[in-house]
């Protein structure tokens, strides 16, 4: 089989059909850097071993623009993105698979990026990519590149995580400042110059998180606040677990670049996606040691305890602010930061 | 939280935000179509019970266009399709997942038609969708509706399907008429009368697959001839196994109508992609048991042994026509049909 011609080329929909041309995509860059051996067992599923146990499965499409961020790209966001969601279980990932939809005309040194951040992203956490589709569509019908990621993994004996188990004088913690991912992407996606300096917090976060349930198998509820950001997620575990939420606005941990960048573009870090930060709610009794043990961890050394959980019928977050008030802190109404991850 | 309207609204960018839209849309949509335990978990990760033992996973994006076709929809597709690539390696389907990209714009009711779609093919699969994310792309940056499955399945014991597993000897089995899938897509299409006849054969093949393992689990190879139809699926197995194989065109079952509507648009059938049909490769000791059973369901009653794997260097796919001649059944070169899956 020719070569692929990696830095002139681009992708055509010849690549999307299943015979020659595919296979010489699929080997030439998906297989180059992703290459392991449930990939290289060339079937269109890939066999593992498990053991008799508790698993947890998880999605994400990512469709993030643009592609190339501070901080990231689409390959490496879809890599932590979907590991995060399996690790919110309390989960240990062991594989993930990914389904691509290119648009035709695409350049292929960019896709080659994107797979090589990836197959970065997948060592350094180690959680392979063990099985992967290619799609292409005709140019004005996708967005360069589109990638949706899914992740299965353990869950330890002992250990019952859910958006439903925060309980009355439970505490919440965060694992560091709030903001930074969706603050990076409306910056590069906007040029501007003052905000080049706040990158995307994208990282895989299972490491953290067995640490965190190494010593409180107790947790309640860990979460990723994503899309819609803190608030938004607070209101989910709310609404999840029928409780109410008092937190604390001076407790939270927020980049002064990022404060400015709100400021200017009329945006609240407690609506903004993060991509490499947690929420975990514990009882009360073991808050400290888990706080310890995510300040030890350097995807956690800013973690703060930010508020604690309260009985309430109506199901409200609210928070006291750094000036005394309390202000009621819904959930992300409309639309801020489209296509953030 | 306010009703959604199904019946006049379109896609919102704010459904995409992970805010309140988002959650309205997964409730008053997703959820009410795919209603299942672990969906209503509202985690991140959907958890579930597995006996120790060997699993597959498999993933597959679907892009076809049109959304609707004769025979199916891209949400019945996105089903069978997963379900039909975890079988492939004898695994008896568990779970699915599923990521959705909208186009802003889209008809809420053609995303409710194709949910209740997806959900009508899961719930008569017996395999549920268990995860799923959503996101939103500006209108002229999608198309309508792409969806990535995954799937994940147990491999029962004694099995060991594999497409590097064809020996010389073996016999190759078809369950089916080939071409039905991609001559339908191209009819509707192209707007073609004649060809209304023909439906997509869109089916799960885990319930057929499964019957045949039974009976015999020393079956070799499994592949369901999708992209690239039958011709290119024989030259992936004949790479991954080092062979050769010699096959018999008066044997391969040819709908007359496929047939016809392949000579007038210069298309052929061998090249045509399939989506409710199976290659098998078995002992030739166990192939007139393997294909009783196969003729014996209802997915396999055209079923057919239409040649043998045999030794050969040069690893060539060769076919003796109708007339006697021989002819070399190469991988599909370029494009034949985009965007058929």
């Amino acid at each position: 089989m020719s070569r692929l011609d990696i830095e002139r080329g681009v992708v055509e929909m010849a690549h999307g059909s299943g015979g020659r041309a595919s296979a010489q995509l699929i080997e030439s860059l998906f297989i180059r850097h992703l290459d392991n051996a449930w990939l290289r067992q060339g079937d269109d599923a890939s066999l593992f071993d498990v053991g008799a146990g508790r698993m947890v499965m998880s999605t994400d499409a990512h469709v993030v623009s643009p592609l190339f961020f501070p901080g990231g790209d689409i390959g490496s966001l879809s890599v932590h993105g979907t590991i995060n969601d399996v690790a919110m279980s309390g989960a240990r990932p062991l594989y993930l698979s990914a389904g691509f939809v290119l648009e035709e005309g695409f350049p292929l040194a960019g896709l080659d990026r994107i797979v090589a951040s990836m197959a970065r992203a997948s060592r350094e956490a180690d959680v392979p990519v063990i099985a992967g589709d290619t799609k292409v569509v005709e140019r004005g019908k996708g967005d360069g590149v589109f990638i949706t990621t899914t992740g299965i993994g353990v869950v330890p004996e002992g250990v019952h995580i859910s958006g439903d188990r925060a309980e009355a004088g439970d505490m919440i913690l965060i694992s560091g400042h709030i903001g930074d991912h969706g603050t990076a992407i409306l910056s590069s996606r906007e040029g501007l110059e003052f905000a080049t300096a706040i990158r995307s917090d994208s990282a895989a976060l299972h490491e953290l998180v067995a640490e965190m349930v190494n010593v409180a198998p107790e947790i309640h509820c860990l979460r990723d606040p994503t899309r819609g950001g803190l608030a938004t997620t607070l209101n989910e575990l709310v609404r999840q677990s029928g409780v109410g939420m008092q937190i604390e606005e001076g407790a939270i941990p927020v980049r002064a670049e990022v404060r400015g960048a709100c400021e200017l573009l009329g945006l609240d870090p407690l609506y903004i996606a993060n991509e490499g930060k947690l929420i975990c709610i514990c009882p009360a009794g073991v808050a400290e040691k888990v706080l310890s043990v995510m300040q030890a961890h350097p995807l956690g050394r800013d973690a703060a305890i930010i508020g604690k959980v309260v009985e309430d019928e109506r199901q409200l977050v609210t928070m006291k602010t750094v000036f005394g008030g309390l202000r009621v802190v819904d959930w992300l109404a409309g639309e801020q930061l489209p296509r953030i991850c």
